[in-house]
């Protein structure tokens, strides 16, 4: 019953597409993730992902379209959707995420980045 | 999956310590609140609640503390632990809120504030 403060956290890590969890309720994690270039087409195919923006602007691509988030904006991602994040002019992105504790931030593809082993900060 | 603005959303209703839903996500909804004076010690069961201030200053009771959270800070009130939410010097303090579906605001106590249907926005 601490108060987190998220910027204190965000300077806990430097890693790109590596989210790292803050607080954990009702089986949902809450992590940060610093984001810079893209990362892959992936979907979740039973969980929802919440992206709140807290620095800088975030684009989603989805196959039908694409939405952009800055600071102050969230954007929800349902399960099956196919979505690929990413950032532009080389610009670092903080977000926040809520999501189920069993989520892997790539879905069901396993990339080169693929975290499994998410650690708390 | 579109591109949900807070600020935009909090200027649809005034109405204090009354959380309106703006997202629902693996049964858990997240909803903003505008908080003014004091709400009432109460707990919930089964759920955990998140707190995340967007403007202002939340002030949090416990029976063992306090905590206070500003703009970009989280607070997470674990089950079953009574807390007592609370602005200081008149202030409106604006909060997302991420919960179950199923939690009420005031918890098993039954206010005259208590919101039984809650809104979309």
């Amino acid at each position: 019953m601490k108060t987190i403060n998220l910027e204190h956290k965000f300077d806990l890590f430097s890693e790109h597409w590596h989210p790292h969890i803050i607080a954990e309720l009702n089986g949902q994690y809450v992590k940060l993730a610093k984001l810079k270039g893209n990362l892959v087409w992936h979907s979740h195919e039973k969980e929802d992902e919440l992206f709140m923006v807290i620095r800088g602007t975030l684009h989603m691509k989805f196959r039908d379209g694409e939405q952009s988030a800055g600071p102050g904006e969230v954007l929800v991602v349902p399960r099956g959707v196919e979505h690929y994040p990413y950032t532009k002019d080389n610009e670092e992105v903080w977000v926040m995420l809520f999501e189920p504790a069993s989520t892997r931030h790539t879905g069901d593809v396993v990339d080169e980045r693929t975290v499994n082993d998410q650690e708390w900060i």
